[in-house]
């Protein structure tokens, strides 16, 4: 390894004070190395916002010291903004083979599959970027095939831990490298960034075989039909579904196109064991009996247009829920989606089925703090920076640092845009560089800012109100109007008085600025504004948007 | 007692399938007693909607029945929709001590005070409201002076529980009244109509003196200023705060305006023991040393305009929170906030203070699955009617009651309007009575409904698209325009290209529009809605709402 004193920036344009939008990024003098390209679901003020991915500004200012994106795994998190990313950067992507599935899956979708340079690799793999050169180590996590990333920079070993869990009874027995994290941490680790999701957590997070023997457990009881609702990626729980479902001796269709797609994929990579013929057509499963049933389906966040939701509402196309069905929502709730999940639990109870939720039939992805600290001593870093968190979570992931002996003064908590320089084996914080929000509403990536979001949400709140009036070029009479439409403000039909009354006080005040030779438009509309505003405030105690139109002819 | 053929009718206008807006209702032929006037929060689609009350229809169409409203407590959801109803049915108000000071600032404020009768109760009144006569026995819950209501109908006895846990070491010995349970019980229960928040929790619900521990620790230990924010109406808990301030040598503030006004009207009413000057206003307190300093505010719910959350944000007119305070968050979210009090857990630990919050400082007011059957124990009622709550915490309270001897088909499950029918001691489903949701936005009262927020929905979305044009009356050509002004769509500085293209898009569907002479302003106006909602949705992927206004002069 070349030490040098060139020095090596650390820093992240996603992931961090948030969950969701991962991206961090390692450069030296010479070199740029980017790990995961996710996307992040809006937030409640970002109304009509499809998807939150990273701003990469900074990285199109430097494209040509980057060397290649690492993606850690497949998650939406780590990959949903993979496909803005290459459109903007085209570098080289590393992943592992069923990340690299569900990524080509994307890039076609987005149509720039062919000119993507994509390089395999696993958990042996070296691959040279610049002057750096990346290892990886297995983890655990909810969706097979991730990897830990080990980057030896002039500085030192960086080591990103991506999404993991200490699963001792894997699936697929796909066992976390301890033997290899421990040769990594007596080789020396300069910094380590790791996952802070379940650092709020005491003990140890479930083993993901433990939900197996959860729904075995309701597939020998169940007596009719039998839904599975999950995450459509963790194919482990998929596989103990479908493990269940050859024991009892079911059926299994799937509804959901993610979850089709994602069990196409894991399937054809090998990713997925399921005997032949145990997948079939929703319309040929109904013509089985209910105890040889199982639907396999999106939803468990009670989405309104998911697949679960609109079968408890007898609103999908080809399958409904029953009385007698067992419905597992083998997940718990994203922060945010409690009362979905919720409402998704009472209209299937209402229907008449039964329904297995809660920490029974879910573990989490994530290493809580017994495992978060294994992680900090196998890898005793010299430098600690937590990352994909809310502030709280990085905070008490550096408390945990703390408790293992990492020195409070070498423990980096950052923003977005924050950066730690490390220079001759001392880190300090360095200068921040541009980060931020990039919205997607649609097909629009970048055109919806602040005040399109800030229109959106007054217009949510009590509607708008467009006034129309027509003048006469030569003298200023209204011609035609004022013609007052609203949306969104009140019912027309309950409200006749309150808006002829305003329609009376629209006409009086344009007239009464003609008489004061009023006569600049921006004038006008202000006074149109300001008097009706003040009047339907006063009467209603609500502020419309109010727009203005004055025409002249 | 009287029995007699003539029959009872039990159904709620609001409180069962959901949270909130609690309105119970027992009808004998001659009269109707109802039990409770609450409001419930608007859910996520009720954009701009400020809060929901029960729709009263069917009671002021049997307004002459109707012999009073009894409050068992002074919550929001007990007492929110209560202006509203005495301002159409101006029946007497019974309610205990604390409950009815609380009612009387509301009815002060709804201008009703003077002409509403009301009555002052204790659990050892006995009221009489036409045939019926109403006893009551002392509940614990996170508010004092709550009481359950035992109505003597014609068909005997119907037991209201009002929201209650058993708390074996209350605050202010205001100890449950098992004895009393017990004996009407003993009496013979017809029908229990009883609290099922926490159906689906198992055990017993913590004592509130536990969490009077765990601040007292918290005290004993917080090097500078204590800030504790909790629910305005827990005067059990700020009462634990006083005492702890108290014991410490701490001197207190209050900020915001309904822990203000709790504060002082449970002092008044002798609910709330404090010696004289613990209380400073914000200005005096911030004379004091940070160590004698405790600041009561409200905000546990993370909500945007909170006193908390300003103070976190640095918006607060009178107070900050600074780095060394201790927070204390004295709450759990309550569905849906989950995210908001995240966010400001997140803001407080950012400025540098430390975050008490979680279960240790908090326990529920509604009692757990033990304590609920205890309840069904001591008073074996006859037919039995879970109330207080989403469905599948009636279906699980419903479960429960089963487990201690109900006969399932003895079990009612309700939704609003749902009546119970008892006859001769014999109950089954009734007609459905009108029931639903008033909406109040501002000084609006039901002028809000589908269509207003439908439209709000589709707003906040994707925005709106204004397209206004002049048509000559003469010969049908374009005068003026036309213009399109959208808000909340897009930024329009970023979108010149596609707006002009917009614009000519409308132009031209008129000209052939006129061309073919279309000249039904409805069919103009569908014309260019169809024509630019399609160009629209293919270029962006979105829908804006469209309002096409064409002016002829």
């Amino acid at each position: 390894m070349s030490k040098s004193n060139q020095g090596v920036l650390i820093f992240a344009l996603g992931g961090v004070g948030e969950i969701g939008k991962n991206m961090y990024v390692i450069q030296s003098d010479e070199d740029i190395v980017v790990i995961d390209a996710g996307l992040k679901f809006p937030e409640e003020e970002m109304l009509g916002i499809d998807m939150v991915i990273p701003d990469i500004t900074y990285l199109e200012e430097n494209r040509e010291k980057v060397r290649g994106i690492i993606i850690t795994h497949g998650h939406e998190d780590h990959i949903g903004g993979l496909s803005f990313f290459l459109k903007h950067l085209n570098v080289p992507v590393y992943a592992t083979k069923l990340t690299l599935g569900l990524i080509e899956a994307k890039l076609k979708e987005a149509g720039i599959l062919n000119e993507t340079k994509r390089v395999l690799i696993n958990s042996d793999s070296e691959i040279t970027l610049g002057q750096m050169r990346a290892t990886f180590f297995r983890v655990n996590h909810s969706i097979p095939d991730c990897v830990g990333v080990c980057l030896e920079t002039p500085e030192g070993y960086i080591v990103h831990t991506g999404d993991f869990k200490f699963d001792q009874t894997p699936i697929n027995n796909q066992y976390a490298d301890i033997a290899k994290m421990a040769e990594i941490g007596d080789r020396g680790v300069l910094a380590l960034l790791s996952d802070s999701t379940n650092a709020e957590r005491p003990g140890f997070t479930g083993s993901e075989r433990s939900v197996g023997a959860a729904i075995k457990d309701v597939f020998s009881k169940a007596p009719g039909r039998i839904v599975v609702s999950t995450f459509a990626s963790n194919v482990h729980r998929i596989q103990q579904v479908v493990d269940a479902a050859v024991e009892f001796n079911r059926k299994i269709t799937i509804i959901g196109r993610s979850m089709v797609n994602v069990v196409q994929i894991s399937k054809d990579l090998g990713y997925l064991h399921a005997p032949d013929g145990i997948f079939l057509e929703p319309d040929e499963i109904n013509k089985l009996p209910a105890e040889q049933v199982v639907i396999l389906s999106t939803g468990s966040q009670g989405e309104t247009m998911s697949a679960l939701t609109r079968m408890a509402r007898s609103a999908h196309r080809k399958m409904d829920i029953l009385p007698g069905d067992t419905v597992i929502i083998a997940a718990t709730p994203i922060p945010g989606n409690e009362k979905f999940v919720s409402r998704t639990v009472d209209q299937l109870y209402r229907i008449g089925a039964d329904v297995i939720y809660g920490s029974s039939v879910h573990v989490s992805g994530h290493g809580s703090q017994e495992e978060l600290r294994l992680m900090l001593n196998l890898m005793k870093p010299k430098y600690f920076i937590p990352i994909h968190g809310e502030y709280r979570m990085l905070r008490m992931h550096g408390i945990l640092a703390e408790q293992v002996g990492v020195p409070a003064e070498n423990i980096f908590l950052l923003d977005n845009g924050d950066t730690v320089e490390i220079t001759g084996g001392k880190a300090r914080y360095g200068p921040k560089v541009h980060s931020g929000n990039v919205l997607i509403d649609g097909l629009g990536v970048g055109d919806v800012g602040n005040i399109v979001l800030r229109d959106r949400k007054l217009l949510s709140q009590d509607g708008i109100l467009v006034v129309v009036v027509t003048l006469s070029k030569q003298n200023g009479t209204i011609l035609s109007g004022p013609d007052i439409i609203s949306r969104g403000f009140v019912y027309v039909r309950e409200s006749e008085e309150l808006l002829d009354e305003a329609n009376r006080l629209v006409t009086q005040t344009l007239t009464k600025c003609m008489e004061e030779n009023v006569n600049e438009w921006s004038s006008l509309k202000n006074s149109v504004k300001d008097a009706l505003g003040r009047y339907l405030y006063e009467q209603t105690r609500r502020r419309p948007m109010i727009l203005p139109i004055i025409m002249e002819v």
